[in-house]
């Protein structure tokens, strides 16, 4: 009996006709039946947003044997959401990958970022989940070096499920990848994040500051030395040191 | 020499006016000089979403010795990021407080969660961070058991600061609270997520489903016996557990 395709769901916040997405359904082809549903715009900076004002739709953009494309009018968290609600009802993907994405979503990048939060959706439903993203914010990503590495995970993740809770973040350096670095989050935040729009008003813009530039086990060092970085992150924010304590502390 | 009053910078997500954030802010003005930056609509649902393509600006609405109210144009995250690089960039807020939000954010609530993302976003800036929220969704909220505890919490954290890189996640159940549990986010998830709204349109809805109503030792099992549950949460990701099993597995 001939082995049925695994079912491979792509999104990203960059939109579903962007250069990254575009990259990654390819390798992803490769592996498997691809159905791509990414927004219809740009929605970068979305986090875990979802949308529950507005009615979404799914509208499909192209279909085939090998890749169906929607776009959606939501977050990329509602995108997965979605997908799984209507076209994915009755059998569930076996891999949500998201990306690539155009900008790095290494340290703190990763609180903001819409591509991860699409990545937790899939694991919130206890699908394996991948987020990929380049540190480059070209219209055209040179992604020769990463492609090859995300074809490897995807065929290693399919094969072998992450645990339940636990899904990857795979930031890519520019130009050459000498090595893949399994890392922490670095830990970061933006300064200065501002610039005047008007005499009352704001853009946002800002600097990066990584609190710990000489700490080698942080994806920010490796990206920084031409590895491609891989955090695996949880879903469960629980903080399990203090919660002890506060245990202890407080006798309960 | 007299003392400074702590700041106390409040947000929220579901609007300036909501009664959660006036009820919070009349504790809050009994520990110190209260703030409040919040968002000038509805903004449930937006996580740690940041806007980017959108001038951002705050409105002075009142203005007292006690007391200063700003409505935002922006997400949760925006409040409090705008007003750390706009009023706070000379003497940053002692402390960062959110909600009290109509609405629980317990368990998996919280990755979707504006008020929770606001008190990340303080989190990530090195400074002490709680979130309030209820189970109840009415425009009143009764809040007779809440208030007492709020305030301890807001003294004891003024006293003692939590652990950089930690926020609270506080959740109250529906009339009486027997007591305080500190506890762990249950593993929950939403199903049946949509309902239809036209032909090919969908509203967000859903089932909360608790994975493991069982277990005594998470939020919301300490919720549906009448305790307030108190989850403190990192805004680092990173899965440490498996991140060793990588580097062992792949010998790096």
């Amino acid at each position: 009996m001939k082995k049925e395709k695994p079912i491979i769901l792509i999104t990203n916040d960059d939109g579903y006709q962007s250069d990254g997405i575009t990259k990654l359904s390819e390798v992803a082809r490769q592996h498997g039946k691809v159905v791509i549903v990414a927004p219809d715009c740009q929605q970068s900076g979305k986090s875990c947003a979802i949308t529950h004002s507005v009615p979404l739709k799914m509208t499909l953009v192209s279909e085939s044997e090998e890749m169906t494309v929607y776009s959606c009018n939501g977050t990329p968290v509602d995108c997965v959401k979605l997908s799984l609600y209507t076209i994915f009802k009755e059998k569930r993907p076996d891999l949500v990958i998201s990306g690539i994405n155009h900008g790095s979503n290494s340290s703190v990048n990763a609180v903001y970022s819409g591509t991860i939060g699409a990545a937790i959706e899939g694991c919130v439903n206890n699908i394996s989940s991948i987020a990929f993203s380049s540190v480059q914010f070209a219209a055209k990503l040179d992604l020769e070096h990463a492609l090859p590495i995300i074809s490897q995970m995807i065929s290693d993740v399919l094969s072998t499920p992450l645990p339940l809770g636990t899904l990857l973040n795979v930031n890519f350096p520019e130009g050459e990848v000498k090595e893949i670095r399994f890392c922490r989050e670095a830990n970061a935040r933006w300064s200065e994040e501002y610039m005047p729009y008007d005499a009352d008003a704001y853009l946002l813009a800002g600097e990066f500051h990584n609190r710990e530039p000489e700490a080698e086990d942080t994806d920010e060092w490796a990206l920084s030395h031409h590895m491609a970085s891989v955090v695996p992150m949880l879903v469960d924010h629980t903080d399990y040191n203090y919660l002890n304590k506060l245990k202890y502390k407080y006798g309960k």
